[in-house]
């Protein structure tokens, strides 16, 4: 992906932007940055005509001189598409005026040769999807390096394991974060291979490249080369696969940020507080000094749930009809910005939030000893299974399990005064068993494979 | 509802705006509308607990004073918003010191008083929903009072009924654009409805108003009333009925005007040619000189299928933690102003559209010849029923639009050479059933009674 | 609403249906159900239209005796409606040859007179959805019957306010209930709403209801008493608000459930433990004995989230062509029934969680004093502003919170330590502020207020 | 991908089944299938442990000769799962004392060793959507193959290209239908990859696998080889990206299906009659004896439109918490097999709709004639641009266009009598430019590069 021919201002900040429109990616799809793109297209469909002999290098050129968005007004661009549908009329316009006021009629006469409004539009919906799908890979790795790191750094510390948010057995807070890390990654992988795959789009009015006469192939096969984009087989004006795959991916790529934003909002609990936010200088409350909230994760899910609706609807905006459509494709517009501003900030907030995540992990500790030993029955479980069956020892360990609960004392004292389990385990066997941090399986090696194998992508 | 108490400007128009940000809503929803909205809230609420005697008037005046959008920097509150993760906190932060600089700290002390951040915010959005529901219901009007010219002008205008796009029994275009008013105006009645209920929002941190004391209740009734808006039974911080129920009213409206955008498209096809825009300055394409496109129904359509997407994250936002949400009230802002835009937006093209759409009946009569009179198959099939059963009467007429298909004859034609057939029924009989305009039922009563009930509502 | 002419068998239950599909609703939107409504709508049709003169009264009698589901083969009725797109012409095919055994010709070719295939779906949907939604709003009243005890019983049991998942001010679980309480009424004022406007649908092939000549009107307007259903203005074949609104209500309703389960889920968390449900056969889990699942919630989330996605789905089914859809009312069928079931296994789910509710206030009670007495810092603040000033407040109070949390204290220790702010405030004065128990505010009245609510609707 | 070890019964056809639940797909996802899926994962994970050396073969096999769904009943399992949350754990109990019945304690004691519900039930899942996933993608190449079919049969049949509905300029039904062949090409490789990518699920109660101790990984890979789905680097059981990316890919695959049966239905309608579907026992209408109906396409959209929204409940549901959701991995259940189940049938509906497709070639040329030549406008305005400039060009053609609608005559003959236009074309260059055979571009081109990319995914 070649960089935009000149960088874009950056918008002026709305009200919610501060929690809603995070990091890079609200620049990457302003309106200058939107309006750069489409004159960027124009630029390299004239020099690809001029490539493939159409017409002199030098018009291509004077064309090109004049596709610089500061060079024109969006709010009378705005203003003027309401007649025609869609800002690149009006654009091709203004355009077409520069280069003949500059280069004169001749090179005015090729101004958007051959093509159609859509192909412009669609070509700079590439162009920007692929800086911005840029910069979310990038917010991505690094919420990844983050989790990678958390993963490393906490692969022996020890944690409850929750299931529907009850205790149940051991875990480490390293495998936790390698397993936001596995989701990231993958999630990661889909969003780049959009953006690789995003092709430019010519086809003229109706996809047959008519006015390129026998020119067409070749002059797409360049207007691609010229853009860094990929080459269509076909015009897809209305077949919206390419737009579809990018959106789902950024779709499944704010789910998999708020697995991870949702996990630290919910360790961050007053009750549970086994994590906390890093940045001290956030969180406050208008009216509760005392608190910490966990803003970036918090801000994080609220860009990351706009992302199903958003996905939905680019979705049923597939069905297009005939040569173009009638609403369908206008429809992708604003749902396609919304969707990489929201997961473009989701990513931010998360990287932001992951980077300098606090773990206490002594709190860990005390959480996982809350429940009196009881998230370690399993194991008692299976190790009197050989002696005495399943089901007896089952309901050996679920008798011994409730009355540790009853008399609010620990699970192992109940073990250790039970003599059916006595006959079969010894003390010294029981106090290893009720030691969690023997009982962790393959978390190590999980922590392991996917901390290597966010390693290799890098 | 009483209007904001200064109009807010009109934001700067986008590069899509004009197509998907189209009437008075966008002006309406702006950042400075809705900092407006939440200084209006902060004054009535001075207001109101002075009014209940908890302060003197004189320090509710001196904050009301303060509380106007264009003393305050938009870019400066986003960017403190980023810490507090929303932008009340620092609006109250300014507001405290402007209070403070022009009425010293008494009146500055009971800034904001008793409220949290999303009492504000909340209400805010009830202003702010206030007005522009308000815009989107006179949309609604207007393009249901153009809706009932035409049902009026064209009760008796032919047209072929379609079902599945194939033609099917006559109807009139009358009865279709009752239809469209019919959609239209249920849908008006439930924003109306909608609008009408909207609530303030008063609760403080957790729903109690700790801060007012035994004043809590005196004060949300005042409150209420300040703003004429609905007093809420109980504060509504993580209960989130009236913005779903509000947001679905808009779906419904987009769904309503999707049904009669994609009217208007499908019959202005160059193949059926019944309709087209009016305004002559619009709609014409950059390659093809004779084209005439349906813009405003096409834009309406674009802005109406934002809806279900929308709506779909805001009924999912309903699941808010506790006294306040983790994320999910967040997620709400961004689709709740985009639904309202693109409703708006739907709406005011709708009414557009409309009003001046061109009606070709002569069109309308030669399509509902197109068939030979295949179309008044049912009406012969059921004359024929009395005197040869159903299945035979069927039969019959199945026969004779088979072989008027195939010879490319008119159905009379068939009909009048068909033994069976001229047995019970004579050429004046036939004649009389293969006349479209006598075989329209109760389509008038229809037209009436949904005009009927449109001027009653007005 | 009248009851279906027999009731409905309950369907086979499915491998997930324990979870999923809860409650009565699952056998009311049964294939038998939805058939047998659609023979109602035969029989109700015949009887109508006999009502009005244009056939004798046997004839109809004849008709609506043969309208009983068991007489009908599914199996076979779906394979015939591939080569239709439709169950109901089949249906009328197998409908006609039992009257005409029955009864004779005479009798037969009466059947199904005027309608279209459309209005006896839609109008089985109507009765079908009249009879599910009002089971729906049984189950909903249910559950707001145990809110409103919960809220009255705990109007006093002190608790955490939570916001962001962060201990904020003290509330009542009382207030928690009455707010659960307050957005269920409101929800299911609005199903009840949306189910006594079902309309019949009666419109003949594309609304005109050519067939039925002058007694078009009248026939519609029997045949709506007939079924007790209401009476639309037009036949609404494409123009979908009455199935919107349905649909839309269900969604909030789903909302309002889901917000209730979400807070029982985080409420019975191992860390936090303040409510479990009472079943004790339920929510053992295959390998830990010790735990109990809140399955009940878990369930009502798992049936309450499907229905953001179905409602877009029927809200985007609204952009219907012309006189009959091709393929957006089908597209309705399947989305329409899941929602029923989604939601009316939600409400089923929640009313028995919340029926045997158990509610630890012991635990309510300690863990609100987990932050040593932080979760008071407001009021305090709020106690020193007059004498200190707003900022200064603050500034003590969030000095003094730090220190309890640096030194792991009780907050009112510090301040009987902080000369500053033993200035102004008494020992006793502190020990009074610091006890939640007088800092509720409004909350019993709000209790008061949104019960008096609900027993006003019963 | 092995195929299950005994093939599923069809289930029962439900009364919309016919419309909505074609093709080879809901049989692949009944309960009979889904619990078989389940078997066959207990049965590889019993041989993958015993192939790492955890128990025996023979226990192994002793189990696995258990695994057939006819020896359970699932109804009784469905009642069961209520009480634990799903259906694994009854089907446990039920596994567990059908081994011990037939080979003892021993044996019985190893079922299930390790696992927890979800494992068990998301491998099935992988398993089920793993055949249902195949079968679309034979119904999407089927689809393919008759769009490729077509693509090369009407490589050179004119048609008129269509923007907006409006006619613009000529294409030919090949480039039409090579544009649909490669939207469906594109789409089926995403579900094919997706397919291949299907995980197995394995990781017990928090994803340590602990109670293997130091087999887990071992036993991980064997169980992944055994069924032929991939395996995991940790458990995935709340980082649900493989769930998302298998619907997201569905749901691109189900808006390209319903790209190609729009445009059908847009070709049928009785105004272009272009095309038509060939069966003829199917699109009667109950009414009307002389239509015939788009069943196929309309059958497939009604398929297609569902996706959005189950697509989009699937993305909300990627938010699970902690090792195991509460309600999120439940909220998947349902719209994963109305996903697969709609857009099978969409796509079983497609591939028939486009095996016997009929095209009316003089249909489309009598079409492309409608506009009186106005659609080579765009050509005669390129063609004048040398001569004359493109602004004076381009008003030269439209102002002949304007005459030529105004007089109702063709463009040509205005062309032929308009001296400022005859300046510069003979009427030789003028009567070829308005041959729109000889304006086709690139189409054929366009064609052969899809067809060929298309043969080589064979």
């Amino acid at each position: 992906m070649r960089p935009s021919s000149s960088p874009s201002e950056p918008p002026a900040a709305g009200l919610f932007d501060a929690v809603l429109a995070r990091g890079p990616v609200p620049a990457l799809v302003s309106d200058a940055a939107w309006l750069q793109a489409m004159l960027d297209a124009e630029a390299a469909l004239a020099r690809a005509e001029a490539a493939v002999g159409i017409f002199p290098a030098a018009y291509a050129e004077a064309i090109a001189t004049a596709c610089h968005a500061d060079r024109y007004d969006v709010t009378r661009l705005s203003a003027e598409a309401a007649d025609s549908g869609n800002p690149v009329i009006p654009l091709v316009r203004a355009l077409t005026a520069l280069v003949q006021a500059a280069a004169g009629d001749d090179a005015a006469g090729w101004v958007h040769f051959g093509a159609t409004s859509q192909d412009v539009l669609d070509t700079a919906t590439g162009i920007v999807a692929g800086h911005a799908g840029t910069a979310i890979v990038n917010d991505l790795r690094n919420a990844g390096d983050a989790a990678a790191r958390l993963a490393r750094d906490h692969a022996t510390t020890l944690m409850a394991g929750r299931t529907l948010l009850q205790q149940a057995t051991p875990t480490t807070f390293g495998l936790a974060a390698a397993t936001w890390l596995d989701g990231l990654d993958r999630a990661t992988d889909d969003v780049w291979a959009a953006v690789s795959a995003l092709p430019v789009q010519l086809g003229g009015a109706t996809g047959t490249l008519a006015s390129l006469g026998p020119h067409g192939v070749a002059v797409l096969g360049e207007f691609a080369r010229q853009l860094g984009l990929s080459e269509p087989v076909v015009a897809w004006h209305t077949s919206r696969v390419p737009v579809a795959r990018f959106a789902t991916a950024l779709g499944v790529a704010s789910g998999a940020i708020a697995k991870v934003a949702g996990d630290v909002v919910h360790l961050a609990q007053t009750e549970i507080g086994e994590v906390s936010e890093g940045n001290p200088a956030r969180g406050g409350s208008s009216t509760m000094p005392h608190k910490r909230n966990p803003v970036a994760a918090v801000s994080a899910l609220a860009g990351a749930r706009q992302a199903p609706g958003l996905v939905a609807t680019l979705l049923a905006s597939m069905e297009q009809e005939h040569q173009r459509a009638a609403g369908a494709w206008h429809a992708e517009w604003q749902p396609l910005r919304s969707l990489l501003v929201s997961t473009g900030s989701a990513a931010a907030w998360l990287a932001d939030c992951l980077s300098d995540l606090q773990v206490d992990a002594a709190r860990m500790g005390s959480n996982l000893g809350l429940t009196g030993g009881l998230v370690l029955g399993e194991r008692i479980s299976t190790a009197l299974q050989p002696a005495v069956g399943r089901l007896e020892a089952h309901d050996l360990v679920a008798a011994a399990s409730r009355r540790a609960v009853e008399e609010n004392i620990e699970l192992l004292d109940v073990l250790l005064a039970t003599s059916e389990i006595r006959d079969h385990l010894k003390e010294d066997d029981l106090r290893r068993l009720m030691d969690p941090a023997t009982y962790l399986g393959s978390a190590a090696v999980f922590v392991d494979r996917a901390v290597a194998r966010h390693e290799a992508l890098r």
